[in-house]
């Protein structure tokens, strides 16, 4: 079964490299870009029997390793 | 309009990243994880009139600057 945790810093902390993918969208010739900002995703391939397991098993890695919860958001999506 | 790209590394293209998180979750006790393969997300405010433009300028994004085609793959989701 099929995990995809998503990680995105929080509203409010500041997105370097997003800013930097903005600068350079604008430098392209991409006038109509806004605010962008950046994330992790990471696809995890994991022996749960069912979709609840698999996404109680992501909710708590993302909560110990993949997400730093003072700055970082995480959404789940089992696939 | 917002466009969500997510970029990861074509299959078969070696992902140390991803092969990192795998070893660090095994070594948390999560012995139930396979393969994990790690990735981007760009999320972008578009100022387009419709959803099929800024799918369009955010897949020219992707092709341009985002992505490297030569390693990665892209999807784009228009929200």
């Amino acid at each position: 079964m099929k995990a995809i945790v998503t990680v995105m810093l929080k509203a409010g902390v500041l997105d370097p490299q997003g800013k930097a993918i903005g600068h350079a969208l604008h430098t392209l010739g991409f006038p109509g870009v806004g605010e962008v900002r950046a994330g992790k995703v990471i696809e995890l391939e994991l022996s749960a029997a069912n979709p609840e397991d698999a996404r109680t098993q992501a909710e708590e890695m993302a909560r110990k390793l993949l997400a730093n919860s003072v700055i970082e958001s995480f959404k789940v999506e089992v696939a």
